[in-house]
């Protein structure tokens, strides 16, 4: 049985894949009495009385929402809300599973910004954190950048920070392979929507020397275009990107990077070749990365990364978001920064002794990671 | 321990008293696939080719949104969202422990209505039905009215409808000890506020021939008074109670049955000599009833019920909302309607074979209860 089919199959059998737990007994009246009324008014008294005490005696102190309008939702596009829900009840599996919170899906009727913001502002007293998942660009930077300067809880939206941490993590390793100093490298970043931009805003805080050029579906983002939309505008206006004309093959002529956030099958062969030596090929699309993995190798590619789990080097927002998230709630982080985001790279990076082509960042599975970041989560 | 101290040593402990748990295991890159990506697209792709799958794919054939504004809480008042949350976890773990439901508390920034009402419709997709709790009349009741002519999954305000039903179960069994017959009683109600309004017009439509009079802190309410809100002029425009003046104690000379919702000893035990012979006293003021039992006793009451689980005869919301949830969720009944509570109620009722002065409803313990109110809302 194929994955897809699988996927359908358990999906019926399990109808929802969390449940609600009660995390102690229920059987008698004295546990009623306790956790119910008439005991649980002296609880809700005291928060009354000492707000603070909500985070010791309610669960925001472990849980997050999982929020989505279902507008890009995978390869998908905008599929809605509740297409979108069997995507953001997984992430709530990996959220216990690897970190231990608990996470509840939530999706969203409307796809206004307005609307989204004032909803999660609604909402965010039931939580401990916001993670927003799968909401198109670009309004989803005005909506997380409103939402992080309203809530005093951590927000963020994990196909942007959390894709952009894992690339920095893995491309900490592979320019150690290839003897490469990223400050001297030119980075081609194709996709311009929520992950392209986060990661070059990302690499671009990280090593500030790097060169970056940009490519979108009309091709290399520069002044001259019109009608670009707001973040693509603030790459340019703040020289986060190289400002120059042409196609993605002419961005990637002497490049040392290539990081796709884009779609299948749209880098070559011949414009691998065209790059500078040894060069770094992510390819991320999903499922179908934008060059096949031994198509890049032949091509002379030194170390390549997908997001696919049956290739090598799997760049996978796992390995991100839980400590992140364990990180925030344990050590009472209310904003995320970009110092948090370089220090769970570096993190991320460090967890591979030697890094070698075929092994440039750790499994998702890998029990190490989440302690290790939340550490530095502070 | 009295149970107050002992409610907040236990909620200290737990830190929430609810967890979010997963449905399968996740321990291998094959059951990610199937869970997560790449193999959760292809079911939310079935979802976005047959919206009704989702019933079938997803948690929302059994998850419910127990949500307030901490508006009205308990016997607390207006302590605001975060305080109520224990209440409304609480409310979560009885939603499991009674039905198997998969609650999820959500509590609100703002108190307005139209931002509750907009923020429910927004979050709506993500649930299988919505629990409106302790939300303050009269706002309660047009919050509730929008809120289910707008969505397609059940709404029920617990604090009207689950105290109704639950009453108008014990007065069904209280009336019958007494030999009375309802339609020939008057019916005092003192207390006009969510649960108070829910009763009168569900006794009204269970039994039209009764006579209501219904007292607020003002005393009877009758058309000469001025400013009345719309909930209850609208008691009083339909006929549903009687118009006539006077104090709580005026309306209890010759009156057969008293509905307590109201505050701690009102009642007087001179008020309950005044009534007609064998009169029914339901004080469910909580923590402290209208009038204590012992001297509803001693002034002549035949049946006495409060909302303690420490006196015979508990009205407790918890023998109704379970079971209404559970049916409507399996019977995919989309609207809670009067005769879905009146069915509910005679349910309830109907489980006390011989009922007794000292026993005219089941415990919420009772495992009968949810299976047997489930088969009737259909």
């Amino acid at each position: 049985m194929n994955y897809k089919k699988r996927a359908l199959k358990k999906h019926r059998e399990l109808k929802g894949k969390i449940s609600v737990e009660l995390k102690d007994h229920l059987d008698n009246m004295d546990q009623l009495s306790t956790y119910y009324t008439p005991g649980v008014g002296s609880v809700s008294k005291y928060i009354a009385d000492y707000p603070e005490s909500a985070r010791e005696l309610t669960w925001i102190n472990n849980s997050v929402a999982v929020i989505s309008d279902g507008s890009s939702v995978l390869g998908l596009g905008n599929i809605g809300p509740q297409a979108s829900l069997p995507v953001m009840e997984g992430k709530c599996m990996l959220f216990k599973k690897f970190a231990g919170i608990d996470a509840v899906p939530i999706v969203l009727k409307s796809q206004s910004p307005k609307r989204i913001i004032r909803t999660i502002t609604q909402i965010a007293p039931s939580f401990g954190g916001i993670n927003l998942e799968d909401i198109a660009a670009p309004k989803c930077f005005e909506i997380e950048r409103i939402l992080k300067n309203q809530l005093n809880i951590p927000v963020m939206h994990d196909d942007q920070h959390g894709t952009a941490i894992v690339v920095l993590a893995g491309l900490i390793n592979a320019v150690k392979i290839t003897k490469k100093e990223l400050k001297k490298c030119t980075v081609v970043v194709n996709g311009a929507g929520a992950a392209g931009i986060a990661i070059i805003k990302l690499i671009e805080k990280y090593e500030p020397k790097v060169k970056v050029i940009a490519v979108d579906s009309q091709g290399i983002i520069n002044s001259k275009r019109k009608k670009l939309d707001d973040p693509k505008q603030y790459l340019l206006d703040r020289h986060k990107i190289a400002d120059q004309e042409g196609s993605l093959a002419d961005a990637l002529v002497n490049a040392d990077i290539f990081v796709g956030v884009s779609r299948a099958d749209v880098l070559s062969e011949e414009m691998v070749k065209s790059m500078n030596k040894d060069p770094i090929i992510f390819a991320m699309a999903n499922p179908d990365p934008e060059i096949h993995p031994e198509i890049a190798k032949r091509a002379g590619a030194a170390v390549v990364a997908t997001g696919r789990s049956d290739f090598p080097n799997q760049v996978n927002n796992a390995l991100a978001f839980p400590g992140i998230f364990r990180g925030a709630l344990d050590n009472h982080v209310n904003r995320i920064t970009n110092k948090h985001k370089m220090a769970a790279a570096e993190v991320i990076a460090g967890l591979i002794k030697k890094p070698t082509a075929e092994n440039i960042i750790p499994s998702v599975l890998d029990t190490r990671l989440v302690p290790a970041i939340a550490k530095v989560i502070v």
